[in-house]
C-alpha cells in the first residue's frame, strides 16, 4: 500500500482481464437497491400496473435492439421473449389477485425462476439467471417509474455482476470500464466488451475502498486500484497511453495483408459464432473464416436442413473466393442443448463434439447435408471438433461419403469440401502421425490448454494455470505445425491466443503462419504480427 | 448372432471389464420387484413393524460386519448408522403416525432422501444413492418377513445394479459373476469383486435374451453372450480356463521379486486406501506402498493431527525399511469433502489435489505436521497430487520447511521426508525439464490418461476414449522415464495400468522399473513381468 490523496490508503486488487484497455475515473455502484414502488388502491390497479411496466420495459428493449447489432441484438431479442411470455407473468398476475402488490409479485415470481436457473450445475443456465435478473429489475424499475441510477461519463462501473442492458445502454464515448467481483471472461458483457473495446476485468476478489473515489482500471494486466498515489496515476496514464497508441497504431494495419518485420506472410482469418456477425467485418481486412462456428443453430430447438444451408450459404457468399471453415457442432461441453446433449459430471471431458455427432447420427446427418448442398456456393472447408483418435475422424467422414451418394442419387446440387479436424484434446497433437491424411489441422487453443493444464477454462479458482503461453502448450502446439510442414497438411490456429499481442510472437515462432482470430482482434493481431522477426 | 439351443439365436453385448475373470450359468434377475407388505390391524403394530424391521435389517448387517474385512466392513458400517439415525426413521413415524402401513411410510422417507442424492451433480453423492437404496430395501424385506430371493450357486447376477449387500451374502466360492445394464468400475461393489476375483462388467447397453437360459460372461474383455452356441460355449471355456491357468502360474510367483525373462528387476509396490489395507498383506510379497492415498481420512470431518498421525504410523511401522509413499490429500475432482471442496461444473479440471491443499493452507499444515511426526517411524516419502506447475511444488515444500521449523522450534521429533510428485496432469509429463528438483516423480496413470484422451475416468460413454495404451499416453509415459533416467530422479507409476497384466509389457517398454499395484493384482502383475522381455 502507497499513500493516496486525502490520508487515504491505496489499494491494487487483482482481478481476470475480460477485455484489454485502461479506465480512470470515480467508481459507480452496481449493486444500489432498487427503487420502491408505491402500491395501489385495487387489485385492478395493481394488475394494470404490472401489465404497463412490463409494456415499458419491452418497449426499452425495443428500441435498443434498433440501435444494437448482431450478439447484442440476439440477447435482446430472447430478453424481450421471456416478457412476452405468459409463463412468466401468469404467476405474478395470480399473484396479485390473491391479494399481493404488483412489485412483490412480479419479484417472487421471477426469484423462484432465477433460483431454479442458479441451481443448475451447467453454466450454460447459471448464466441464463444474470438475464432473468436484468429481467426484474427492468420491469421492477419500470414499475416505479423511476429510471435506473445513470453512472457519470467515463465512470468505471463497480459490483458483482453487470446486466447485458446496462452495459448496452452506457455511453461508453467517454469511455470507462467495468470492474467486478463476479462475472466471467465468458459472459454476454465480456463479449461484448470486447468488441466495443470497453475495458473490463473480472473475479476482483477483496472488497473495495471507499466507493466515492477514483479509480484506476488496469484491464491488460487485471488490477483496479482504489485511492492511487500521484504516482501511480502517473504511472497508469502512461500504460494507457503507450495502449492507446498501440491501439491507433494497429488500425493502419487492418487493411493490409499482415507481415512480419522480416517479410513472413501470416494468414489472419476471423472466428465467427453467427452467420450475422459478417455483416460488421469488411472481407478484405481478413483471409477468411478459420472458424465458423455452428452452434448458435442449436440454441433452442434442432435445427431443419434448409435453415442451416441457408446461414452457411450467407457466409459462403459473403466469403467469395475466400475459404470458411465451418465446424460441425460442437454441442456438450458448456454448449447444452436440449433433446441433444446429456448431464455429466464433468462435461469438457464427456460426450461432446464429435463424439455427441457420431452417437447422434440423425442429427449429424442433417447437417452433413446441408454442409455438402452450401459447399456448392464458395469455398468451404469442414473440420470436427473433439477429435482424439483417427477412428472418429474416419467414422465422420464416412458419414460425409454416405451422404453424399444418398444427394448424388436424388439429383440435388451439392459438393463434398475439404474434411480437417480440429486439434484440441493432447492426444491428436502428441500422436499427430495418424492424421496424415486429413485436410487441415486447425489447433483450438482454448480447450488443448485446459486439458493439458488439467485447468477447466470457465473457473476463475484455476485461471492462474490455464496459460496457453505455459512452455508444455507451446511444445505441443510446434511439434503439430512441425508435423503439418513435414508432411504437407495445412495447420491453423483459431483459439482466443491467435488473437493476443501478447501470445502471438511465440505462436510464430511456434512454427505457426495461419491464424484465426474474433473479428474485433483482426488489427493488433496485424499489429502484433509486424513486430515479430520470424 | 449365431444359432443357439432350442432354435433361440445367440447374442453377444460388450460392456466395460470391472473386475476380470470368466463365468458361466444361469441368469438370476437382480430387477425383481420386492415381496409385499401385510398391513396391521393398527397405527401402534405398524410401528412396531418398523422399529423391529430395522432391527432386523441392522441385526443381519452386524452379523455380515463380523466376517467382513477392511472395505467391506466400512461400507457395512455407514449402512448402519444411517439405519440407527432418526433422520430417516423419524418422518416414516410420523407418516405412521398419520395413518400410513409401515412399507409406504418406509418407502416414502427413504424415496426422498434418495431423490436428493440422485440429484447431485457429484458421482460421490449419487453413489451414496445406491446404498440408501440397499437400505430401503433391506427394511422391506425385513418388513415383508420374506428372506431376498436367493440366486442359485454359480449364476451370473443380471441387472440394472447391485447392492453390496447382495454382494457381501452371496457364495462366490461356488463361481458366478456380475453383468449390469449400468453400474461403474468405480463402485463399492467393483471394488469388492477385483479384491476377491469375482468376475464383473458393467455398462451392458442393450437388453438381455430370455433370462431363463444359460449365459457366458467374458469379464476379461467385457462381454455377456446370452443363448450361446455349443461353439461358442466352447471357446469360452477355452479362454476361461487359460485366464485360471495365467491366474494359479500368477500365484508361485507372488513370493518372489519381479523380474522380466531377461532379468531385469522391477519394483513392485502396493497401492492401499485405507491403513487397514496392509493388514491383509504379507510385506514380504511387495517392495512397499507407493501410494498411500489419505482421502479417507477427509470422509465425514477434517480429521485432526493426532488421528493422521496414528494412520500414518500404522502403515510406516508395518513396512520396516520398505518405502512408505504417502500422497496428501486430493479431495476434490470425484472426491468431495464437505467443509473443504467446492461443487464445480467440472471437478476434473478444478480446484482439486494441491491446488485446493494451497489454498486451505489451514487443513493443509495439519497434514504437513502429522507426517512430519510419522516420519521418524519409517521410510516415509511424501508426494503432491496434481502438480501443474513447478511453482506448486515449490509453495508446497516451502510450507514444509515452515511446519519443519516450527516442531522444531516446539521441540517436537519429527523428520523431513523426501518431497516427490505426482505425474499426472499433461503439462508436467510434457515440460518435466523444470522438475529436476523434485525427488522422485510417481505416473498417475488414470488422471493423466483421462486429460489426454479428454475423457472422464468415470463416464462409460466416452470409456471406449479412455486408454492407457494409445500411443500419445504411452509417449509421454515413455519421455517422462527418460527424462528420470537422465537426471538421476526416480520415476514409479501408481494408477491401475500398472496392475493390468495386458499394459505391463508397454509400460516395460516404456522404460519404467518401479509399478505400484493394488494388493488384488500383486501376482498377476508380477506373472505378467516375467513374461517381458526388456
Amino acid at each position: 500500500m502507497t499513500a493516496g490523496p486525502q490520508g487515504t490508503r491505496a489499494m491494487q486488487v487483482e482481478g481476470i482481464p475480460a477485455s484489454p484497455g485502461y479506465a480512470e475515473g470515480p467508481l459507480f455502484d452496481l449493486d444500489q437497491p432498487p427503487a420502491s414502488y408505491k402500491p395501489k388502491a385495487s387489485t385492478e390497479e395493481e394488475r394494470a400496473a404490472l401489465v404497463n411496466a412490463i409494456g415499458t420495459a419491452v418497449g426499452r428493449l425495443t428500441a435498443l435492439v434498433e440501435t444494437a447489432d448482431g450478439d447484442a441484438a440476439g440477447i435482446l431479442e430472447f430478453h424481450i421473449a421471456m416478457l412476452e411470455d405468459d409463463a412468466l407473468s401468469g404467476p405474478a398476475l395470480a399473484a396479485i389477485g390473491s391479494g399481493q402488490p404488483a412489485d412483490a409479485a412480479w419479484r417472487a415470481a421471477l426469484d423462484s425462476e432465477i433460483a431454479g436457473y442458479e441451481a443448475s450445475d451447467q453454466d450454460y443456465f447459471r448464466a441464463r439467471a444474470a438475464d432473468l435478473r436484468d429481467i426484474r429489475d427492468q420491469v421492477l424499475r419500470a414499475l416505479s417509474e423511476e429510471g435506473e441510477a445513470e453512472a457519470p461519463p467515463g465512470a468505471i462501473l463497480y459490483g458483482e455482476d453487470i446486466a447485458p442492458t446496462r452495459f448496452l445502454e452506457t455511453d461508453w464515448n467517454k469511455g470507462g470500464g467495468i470492474a467486478l467481483k463476479r462475472g466471467s471472461t465468458a459472459s454476454h458483457v465480456a463479449m461484448l466488451a470486447r468488441s466495443r473495446g470497453v475495458p473490463m476485468v473480472v473475479g476482483l476478489s477483496a472488497p473495495a475502498g471507499p466507493l466515492s473515489s477514483d479509480a484506476l482500471l488496469d484491464a491488460e494486466r487485471g488490477a483496479i486500484v482504489f485511492s492511487p498515489s500521484p504516482a501511480e496515476v502517473e504511472a497508469f496514464r502512461q500504460s494507457a497511453a503507450s495502449f492507446a497508441d498501440r491501439q491507433g497504431a494497429a488500425r493502419t494495419f487492418l487493411t493490409e495483408p499482415a507481415v512480419t518485420k522480416t517479410g513472413t506472410a501470416v494468414r489472419v482469418q476471423v472466428n465467427i459464432a453467427y452467420p450475422s456477425d459478417v455483416d460488421g467485418i469488411d472481407v478484405a481486412t481478413c483471409d477468411g473464416v478459420g472458424l465458423m462456428r455452428t452452434e448458435f443453430l442449436f440454441g433452442k430447438a434442432l435445427p431443419d436442413e434448409e435453415t442451416q444451408y441457408r446461414a452457411y450459404r450467407k457466409v459462403l457468399e459473403w466469403a467469395g473466393d475466400k475459404p470458411v471453415t465451418i465446424r460441425t457442432v460442437d454441442a456438450g461441453g458448456d454448449k447444452p442443448v436440449p433433446g441433444f446433449t446429456v448431464e455429466e459430471t464433468n462435461p469438457f471431458l464427456g460426450l461432446r463434439g464429435i463424439r455427441l455427432s457420431l452417437k447422434r447420427r440423425d442429427i449429424f446427418g442433417v447437417q452433413i447435408r446441408a454442409l455438402l448442398r452450401a459447399a456448392i456456393h464458395g469455398n468451404l472447408k469442414v473440420m470436427f471438433p473433439m477429435i482424439a483418435t483417427h477412428d472418429e475422424y474416419a467414422q465422420a467422414a464416412a458419414l460425409f461419403a454416405e451422404e453424399q451418394s444418398a444427394l448424388a442419387a436424388e439429383g440435388v446440387a451439392h459438393k463434398l469440401p475439404p474434411l480437417g479436424i480440429m486439434v484440441e484434446v493432447p492426444s491428436v497433437a502428441l500422436a499427430p502421425e495418424d492424421f496424415a491424411d486429413v485436410a487441415f489441422l486447425s489447433i483450438g487453443s482454448n480447450d488443448l490448454t485446459q486439458y493439458v493444464m488439467a485447468a477447466a477454462r470457465d473457473n476463475a479458482a484455476v485461471a492462474h494455470l490455464n496459460s496457453v503461453r505455459h512452455p508444455a502448450v507451446l511444445r505441443l502446439i510446434a511439434s503439430v505445425a512441425a508435423f503439418g510442414q513435414k508432411k504437407g497438411v495445412p495447420v491453423s490456429l483459431c483459439g482466443d491466443a491467435g488473437g493476443d499481442p501478447t501470445t502471438i510472437p511465440a505462436l510464430l515462432e511456434a512454427g505457426l503462419r495461419d491464424l484465426s482470430v474474433a473479428p474485433a482482434q483482426l488489427a493488433m493481431a496485424k499489429a502484433a504480427i509486424a513486430d515479430v522477426s520470424v
